[in-house]
């Protein structure tokens, strides 16, 4: 019951703070809005490694990326990664499954791409694995373009 | 090859992009600096959660904490912590194991915290459970603070 209780002071903390932000409130607050109670969460964590496979791959960046209440993150460009996403109801697969006629050459130098976090409220681990480099300029869409 | 070229021109990128930072040019970024390249990336989802496990929890709240090269993200307190996650050495066991002599009732009513991404180029996947939101209130540290 206490955590009950604790969520409604939470709302209520929320519903003033985003009073006092419109007042625009001389004490204006450095972050982005919090997320909880007014929005489903989307927040993910974005990374692109060399390697075949999620836990054997080298992390060469990564990216935060949040859709709600503004699209923001580290992600250089968070807006149009969000509106891709959103475009594809969240679904990765659908963002990184381009299919093109760009000439790739076959040669195996794996790059795995990864997605954790939440969108909308619903847990996301998604991991892909493009071939070589070539295949991924046109299949890493916005989403992984950082 | 041409991957390892990509990752040289993006170095260079970055460097152009920091010295056109530090001379106040009028195209000045709207969003943070990319960490790729110049520090291990440190960029995490954290969430909280009413349930027993990971799979079967329900997201209540969710924020991303990004600490180099500054303290960001939709986390309200990133630099307290960055701060808390770095004198752990990332290490979120010590962040959420805190004992204390606060006396909580021993009903099961589970809240779930995870934390996902990566924590200076290492990939983190991290769960803890507490048994009800009393024992959350000392146990979260400053990192699941949300």
């Amino acid at each position: 019951m206490r955590y009950i209780t604790g969520g409604i002071a939470l709302g209520a903390a929320l519903v003033l703070g985003t009073l006092a932000t419109t007042a625009q409130a001389t004490a204006a607050p450095t972050q982005p809005a919090r997320t909880g109670g007014l929005y489903a969460p989307t927040e993910l964590v974005l990374t692109v490694g060399q390697g075949e496979s999620r836990a054997t791959s080298t992390i060469q960046r990564a990216a935060t990326l949040s859709c709600r209440p503004t699209a923001t993150g580290t992600h250089p460009a968070p807006k149009a990664a969000c509106a891709q996403l959103r475009a594809a109801s969240g679904d990765l697969s659908k963002v990184t499954g381009v299919v093109t006629n760009r000439a790739c050459t076959k040669e195996w130098n794996p790059i795995v791409v990864t997605a954790d976090g939440v969108w909308e409220g619903h847990r996301v681990s998604y991991t892909y694995t493009f071939s070589n480099s070539c295949t991924m300029t046109d299949g890493k869409g916005q989403v992984f373009e950082f």
